[in-house]
């Protein structure tokens, strides 16, 4: 029989709210009053685990990238699969689950991520850096991918860290228009695009 | 001598203050008192103006859109230019407006478009359909460079109308990648990057 942590459930339920709301809205449309209610819980009880909005949502922030790893980074990345059909992968499961969020909410939530980078960056530092992070991580994955590419030959020539830096953010960009248009068919047809992504280290702005 | 409209140039003054404090901060994060005291004037005129703080945004959108017509698009893509040096050359003045803000306010604050974008398009649909109208424009002038450069013989194959829109989500994700990095050189490194991009009718994903 599973031991329940009333303390634990809590400081989760809070977490879950949050995720859920900002997500579908915005940091600056979600207060802390509209999070409690959400997750059933007294302004006190928020206080007690969270010193503050921005407090929970750096802790929102890590909690989007476990999920992320688990749901897609460790699927899409496994080492079975060729390289470069690993980011054909990662963005088969990216489209697929923009796709299903339309279809229960009506909404193309978008990334996480990027949602909070743009509306705070400017605004909030420790959430800027927080993202700013998890995007290096990212392009750590990416830049792992393509140096193996660049191994056994499947890639020749490119400069590793920003071409991966360069998909990175096509990712974001591509997530970004499917938003505006509200439709993931605007990812199934763009994605593809990352396959010709490529720095070379002699490339320069004119 | 210049013959002063007082009620254009409040009209003016609202439109301003308005551009200048939403495209550095974020639409949420900006009141109709903030704009008002910004542009020094009283309530009552913005109202005589504006129905609401939305539309207000949809007017400081369209002047957001002459702007980039008059500063960018109209010097990038004059047919002096082979086609695809237009394109770079549209890279490199973002290049520089961006590090140039930077420069004087010390942020970055990103593609004014793609901001309200991603704030907004799950809460206001207006909003989002104006920003959708802007991206379609744009790619449209791009696969006209396009188009031209497939005549010219420049490139081949591609699918123009994809890959127009291919690269504009990759300027808006490169973009985005430089606000969270706060960091105009992000753009330098990753905007030649838009010449390799190319989507072709057969493309898929897996």
């Amino acid at each position: 029989m599973p031991v329940m942590n009333p303390a634990v459930d809590t400081q989760q339920r809070i977490l879950d709210s949050a995720r859920e709301l900002i997500h579908s809205r915005s940091y600056a449309d979600v207060g802390v009053a509209a999070i409690c209610r959400h997750a059933g819980v007294k302004k006190g009880s928020f206080y007690y685990f969270f010193s503050s909005k921005r407090d929970l949502v750096l802790a929102v922030l890590d909690s989007y990238y476990l999920q992320m790893k688990r749901n897609l980074l460790d699927v899409a990345f496994s080492p079975g699969l060729p390289p470069l059909q690993r980011l054909q992968r990662f963005a088969q499961l990216l489209y697929e689950v923009q796709k299903s969020n339309v279809a229960s909410t009506g909404y193309l939530f978008g990334c996480p991520f990027g949602n909070l980078a743009v509306e705070l960056s400017t605004q909030d530092e420790p959430i800027r850096l927080k993202v700013a992070e998890i995007f290096s991580r990212l392009r750590t994955d990416f830049r792992r991918i393509l140096d193996e590419a660049v191994k056994t030959g499947d890639l020749e020539g490119i400069d590793t860290e920003a071409t991966a830096a360069a998909m990175l953010a096509y990712f974001e960009g591509v997530m970004m228009m499917a938003k505006t248009q509200n439709d993931p068919e605007v990812l199934h047809q763009l994605l593809p695009g990352i396959a010709a992504i490529r720095i070379y280290p002699a490339d320069a702005l004119l």
